[in-house]
């Protein structure tokens, strides 16, 4: 997929130490626990669990998803989600309003393709515009997207989601498909609130509601306190970062990924520039104050990130400091936005490598 | 470079209005305006002018950078001097302490490759682990870096940078080719005092010192304000952005890149909410508060971000507010990591296609 003559390549049995920094490295035993315990965790819930592709953008990685016990899958973008009908998934969610008759053509062609595609709506201008375009094809199935206390997309009131499933119900080339959310974290009462409310305005309607999915990683194992959700959404778990240790899912030993990076200055006793900028960590913050931990530094805070360099203050270091030369590990605080970056992703287990993945559906535009 | 066959093409002729979104749209006339505005202030002052190309990564817009008086080009990887110097440029300064041996070797094939291969190093470590390499091959041009004050790399005295510069004079393997800073904005004088000082010292030992390299986009017309400097990088200027313009480099009228996203939803009468997200706008804030100018609407402020939508605070609107299914433009805060997003750059004249760059030197790790 990205051939590249100039990358440089990694291959199975290189050892993780020798390879060429900054690059982000996965290790494959954390990585399949994380899978495995978050897939118990839905299995003893009885919740369907559809794994989110942003997180990897991997067929792959998807593959050990489905086979550990997944539903299907959740992806953002039309174009994410041919990439993964070409490698086989029949089950997959889109969360987002299809807009534009450019995105609209992939989506009907997708439909055409692929027994399980299902999209997302929160207004009567997606629903008719879907509606328009399908109405002399295979219909798609739409599920009535709910703003629950996010407060990014979907209806804001219980009574607007009965009124759009209904509308949804009574579209040409539609099919009803149930209801969705992202939570704020935390708020799982509110969204039980909001989701049952509107589950029982729409079964007063006659219209059946097959799917009520909840979401996101912040909120994974408060999945259960949902029982109207039939299912939960999330992606970072299969990687893990500092977020998440954050949020109590994970322990930093739980976190799969690592940037692998290179000391290539010390300019000050207490200043250590590597290799790693916000072309490889990017500027996600997600509230932290600093861009990422360092393995083996505690005490260590990269504090400002240029496109290539990451220039980390070990003034607060009571121990060893990195010298000039030392490769690094580091724990991201966003995954999901790393995976994004690189066009190939290496797996190891114990420091050798495994095998390098096409992060296929990386920098599709839509 | 790029083929995936799930790429969503765009072709000349196409209007960018009926681009799918999201996507970075660069106005041809813009940059090339950009081009020559700035080539004429280098040329003004004398000062030998270096484009870094990290903004686009594309060789055919290094290509115009060149026609236009640049004396050669910028990179910060090995992997990027690569992608140039097999497009044709021979005058590329890598503007990193190149450490490990996965990199030397690369740098070693590209330094028998091309004429004018320069890299740089603040420490004895640097130094001596590219003589170590050098000393059997062709001999590579180093030149010291200094910190005059950004707190990133570099030698932190006049002292220091002569003493390197000599050690590298004295080194099997190399060429001392001279001192190069990356400043904080606003601190010419300070930058002239150190550079004027350490060039003093290095001519004192009876070592020349062929280029001073001077830097930064903040800094970019305060150039003829260090007089010590034979030259200049600098890579924003190029497309230019939101912090071009609040460095007063420039009006939002020359603004070349501009980011098409489609409203999506409209939750509430104050929210609008994009498909422009942290993967296409990135999260660097550079010291603003929200991610973007959205173009006609002056008051819209995009507050928060997710990977793949943004929430645009529309309180403030006085007059019309972007609908479900607009088109907008933005103008991102930063340039730079939006090109790195993206496996191909659109460009267009008056609203249509002229071309469609890959983004050549994207995604490598080093």
């Amino acid at each position: 997929m990205h051939n590249s003559p100039f990358a440089v390549v990694a291959k199975p049995g290189d050892k993780v130490a020798d390879l060429s920094t900054p690059r982000p490295v996965i290790d494959e035993d954390r990585m399949a626990a994380n899978i495995a315990r978050t897939q118990a965790y839905m299995d003893a819930h009885g919740i369907d669990f559809r794994p989110h592709i942003k997180t990897h953008k991997i067929p792959a990685l998807a593959a050990q998803q489905v086979a550990a016990g997944a539903k299907g899958i959740n992806c953002q973008k039309v174009t994410e989600a041919e990439v993964f009908a070409e490698a086989g998934f029949e089950d997959i969610l889109v969360t987002f309003n299809i807009i534009g008759a450019e995105k609209l053509e992939r989506l009907a062609a997708l439909n055409e393709r692929i027994s399980g595609l299902k999209v997302v709506a929160d207004s009567a201008y997606t629903v008719d515009g879907l509606s328009a375009y399908f109405a002399a094809r295979k219909p798609l199935v739409v599920l009535v997207e709910c703003d629950t206390g996010a407060g990014r997309c979907g209806v804001q009131e219980p009574a607007q989601a009965a009124a759009l499933a209904k509308r949804i119900d009574a579209a040409a080339g539609l099919a009803f498909g149930g209801l969705l959310n992202y939570p704020k974290p935390g708020a799982a009462a509110e969204v039980q609130a909001f989701l049952s409310q509107a589950l029982a305005l729409i079964e007063a309607e006659g219209v059946t509601c097959p799917i009520v999915s909840n979401g996101g990683s912040p909120s994974l194992f408060d999945a259960h306190l949902v029982p109207a959700a039939t299912e939960h959404r999330a992606g970072t778990y299969i990687y893990n970062d500092r977020s998440m240790v954050r949020a109590g899912h994970c322990t930093v030993d739980d976190c799969a990924m690592h940037i692998l990076a290179t000391v290539v200055s010390r300019p000050t006793g207490d200043r250590a520039v590597i290799d790693a900028g916000s072309k490889a960590l990017t500027s996600d913050l997600l509230g932290f104050t600093d861009y990422g931990q360092v393995v083996g530094y505690p005490q260590a805070s990269i504090t400002g990130l240029s496109e290539e360099h990451g220039v980390i203050d070990l003034s607060k270091c009571e121990g060893a400091r990195p010298q000039i030369g030392d490769k690094i590990l580091i724990i991201p605080n966003h995954t999901c936005v790393v995976s994004n970056l690189f066009d190939t992703m290496v797996f190891h287990r114990d420091g050798v490598v495994t095998r390098v993945e096409d992060v296929a559906a990386r920098g599709l535009v839509w």
